[in-house]
């Protein structure tokens, strides 16, 4: 993309008071939801100029290049951004899992199923 | 879902200094992303109880029933809690557009493809 394009997105962004907006990585082929994270507008900028998803880790106050350690980094394919501009959303090909506990989605090991009146 | 198990997600769910945790929508079946908002614990208790979204407007700092309004409901499906707590996932069935605007979801207007290098 080009610069005015990625200069673009972030002036439509709304940052919170810490600097920093939601992102939602998907699987863009399964459409698995993967992950939420934090980005910084630095970060941001860096996943729109590199094509690799770069975060803000707000517990170490840091950039975070998603598989650096692990190997399993993010391509991201489509960058979204909501109706009110502070939410991302960010197509991705995982590679290897996405949760640092090895499960594919960080969504993976907490569910609950409701039973709606109605449903069969 | 029994008493039991709504109490439990709700003690596995951290809440924000705010007392809020985001959560994502998904519409259960294409698994598109939806939107994302944010959940008070009384408004998930809410939603666990009763199979509808029910999220806490941060703008207008009240309970805000997804659709009392538009009539653009969210049946729940699952809840999903991500891997330290602090994000919801939620499977559902959304009446009409998601979005505030029309549209389906919040993420359809400002899109932005990468053009990754190496892809074909």
């Amino acid at each position: 993309m080009s610069p005015d394009d990625v200069d673009g997105l972030l002036a439509r962004t709304r940052f919170s008071d810490e600097g920093l907006v939601p992102a939602i990585a998907q699987q863009w082929d399964t459409r698995e939801v993967l992950m939420m994270a934090w980005m910084s507008r630095e970060t941001m900028r860096e996943t729109l100029e590199t094509g690799r998803a770069v975060y803000y880790s707000r517990s170490r106050q840091e950039r975070w290049a998603k598989g650096d350690t692990s190997g399993h980094t993010q391509s991201v394919h489509e960058v979204h951004l909501d109706c009110d501009g502070d939410t991302v959303l960010l197509l991705v090909d995982q590679q290897g899992g996405a949760c640092h506990t090895g499960d594919l989605t960080c969504f993976d090991a907490d569910a609950i199923v409701l039973t709606i009146e109605g449903d069969s």
